[in-house]
């Protein structure tokens, strides 16, 4: 189908997702490694910890009904060291550093710096309670607990918080690959001497930039996904095709930038696809995806504004199904509120600039008619869902400035 | 100074910057290769862009006064070409698709499907305005637009604007560099047998990675800091500090995680700086700085929520002094309305679930005794100022999860 008509409505992207092939390649991951890795088998700690109580600053370990008292340091148990030989008796202190275990008969910590030394003794002055200054066994984790569901795409959070507890292997879902093909004879491909490119683009030439930033999103908000693979091609339809087949033999997923309109030099139509051909989505109408044994071509516009829309409102869910994502990772999506009306039937993506009033974080639509990011005081771009957004409305925007007062 | 007493206010941060000494080294750097950098100079537009009306649509380039009307087709103009020698005559019309520059005497397009075609000529049924399906002329940018000023950090978002209007160099501050020490005998350092390094933690060893945290902030947060080198040592006080004058010796800044503590195996109070030592923040009290000959060197806890309370609190605002950033990049911050009090004289960082509430992003504390990230609900850490924060404030929250509803 050449021209575009009868757009799908956004939410028609739910049909593919029966269509694509999900990811069931399982492989044991190290946790220092898995930062943006799908969890594939429930991540369930196997043992509490702390195994022990653990000294949560450093001082005297001694038995808290011992206190107040005066106590003979017996020994020093320093962190990393395991001394399961040492036993504080009542009237004993073992001198601990943060994160010790502490000795057999030891259940409370007294800070170092509010103790009285004398010679080989310690003087406590005041009561100090069961685990005062210590982690109690379990506090960290209890054995049985998920610590990330099937699903969870881990963060660098997540790994701190498993590597913290010992657990040092996740099962995880191999990670999507992906090819990306941009088309277009315009397009001028870095390196090149920059006064050259600047020359050329007055002449109507065009910096590839929309494939670097599909790639870019790609990399930033859906790590479980790879690309494994750009090129950059000219208009002739024979080398865009090749490279659909090429990558759709090697790769799980194929996306095209530009050439998804319906003049003479576009290619997506003449692949000769069925599927979904435009959406209801503005800018970006263009966008298409149709599936081939199991695989998805995306085609997305030339244009960068309208590329990432297509990237978030068609190429991401159909991915993060194939990658059985349930739990995304973080990004710089946050909710703003609308400053202003945005009209339109279709659903949109719009610049806008963030300022914070009365604590409330506002999205005021830039006017830009063109489908570029020149606009120096853009701070984001806001997804206005189809039929438009009332002033006042709470909208996800994605940010690209911080929003933070500093 | 060995123990913690006399603990600075955060704000007391403010007294370094003087002290520091901040980049002077600019660069002429290629724009597709300037993500992250901070711009040193002004970036201005050096001309309008487009130059010449462009058509912002694949169809036939005519003059608007001319329609309704019947044109013959007489050439053609893709995107990428530049024709200023076929002129478009009234009743006269020129196939061009999306991004071309329209021909000399042509001011609108009329889309293909928009047309009859007859033979070499076609037929235009209705009216179509000046720049109908146009970028006129400057509408990406006028010439001396200030799209990027000084101390702003470029995006992948202002580096496609930049490119798309032929802006192809900038000048950039030169990267600041930075070395990380990562200090205990309780360390272990992938790679390792995962099973091995789980036996080792549940006999009080520590897998690194609070060091990886503080890596993982910068290279997200502060792309205009490079981690130049990372090392693990011991608790030797001679090894540690060899590395402290080496980093300083070859780079701008030296960060230091675990020893920041009092105790006898600790090693930021045996360094002997003077400096800031020890903030009214939780967790995260003993994070320290001292300046060397304009080079600042950080002591952060060896928890890794409290060093990276430390990062944001410390060592972000006095980097970014450093590394002239007056506009950081877009990151994970949002801000979000506590759905609880946390009380509390010091600043502090706290674990938070995230939800959206009737269309409000709520944070609700978690409460952990701990400092680490091992409860799975945990969305982000908010950040609480000095005197606590009351249910229904609103407080910046570092979110690593993604909390659109999808």
């Amino acid at each position: 189908m050449r021209y575009l008509s009868g757009l799908n409505p956004v939410a028609k992207v739910a049909e593919v997702l029966p269509l694509v092939k999900r990811i069931d390649q399982v492989e044991k991951v190290a946790t220092w490694d898995a930062v943006g890795r799908v969890v594939a088998k429930d991540v369930t700690a196997p043992h509490d910890y702390p195994p022990l109580p653990r000294a949560s600053y450093d001082g005297y370990a001694v038995n808290s009904e011992a206190t107040p008292g005066r106590f003979r340091v017996v020994g020093t148990v320093l962190v990393g060291q395991y001394r399961r030989d040492i036993e504080v008796k009542p009237g004993e202190a073992v001198y601990v550093t943060v994160g010790a275990f502490l000795p057999e008969g030891a259940d409370a910590v007294v800070p170092e710096e509010a103790v009285e030394r004398e010679g080989d003794f310690v003087v406590v002055k005041s009561k100090f309670e069961k685990y005062a200054n210590v982690d109690p066994p379990g506090s960290y984790v209890r054995k049985g607990t998920v610590m990330a569901s099937q699903g969870t795409v881990l963060t660098p959070f997540d790994v701190v918080g498993l590597l913290d507890v010992g657990i040092t292997a996740v099962y995880a879902y191999r990670r999507l690959r992906v090819g990306i093909i941009a088309t277009g004879d315009e397009l001028i491909v870095p390196p090149i001497d920059p006064e050259v490119a600047t020359e050329l683009v007055l002449k109507g030439k065009v910096i590839e930039s929309t494939a670097s930033l599909v790639a870019w999103y790609i990399d930033t908000y859906m790590p479980y996904v790879k690309v494994e693979e750009r090129v950059v091609t000219g208009d002739k339809h024979e080398e865009v095709r090749f490279y659909v087949y090429k990558f759709l033999e090697n790769y799980d997923a194929v996306i095209i930038t530009g050439g998804a309109g319906p003049s003479e030099i576009d290619h997506f139509y003449k692949l000769g696809f069925s599927g979904l051909r435009g959406f209801r989505m503005k800018p970006g109408r263009p966008t298409s995806v149709a599936v081939i044994n199991g695989k998805p071509v995306f085609g997305l516009s030339g244009y960068p504004i309208s590329a990432l829309h297509g990237v978030i409102r068609v190429v991401e869910p159909v991915l993060r199904h194939m990658a059985n994502v349930t739990r995304p990772p973080g990004s710089g999506w946050v909710y703003a509120t609308m400053a202003q009306d945005v009209q339109g039937e279709m659903a949109q993506i719009v610049r806008v600039k963030l300022e914070i009033s009365e604590g409330e974080l506002l999205a005021r639509p830039i006017k830009a008619k063109h489908h570029s990011f020149t606009e120096p005081e853009t701070c984001g771009v806001a997804l206005i869902p189809p039929g438009g957004t009332k002033k006042g409305d709470v909208v996800p925007v994605l940010v690209f400035r911080d929003v933070r007062k500093l």
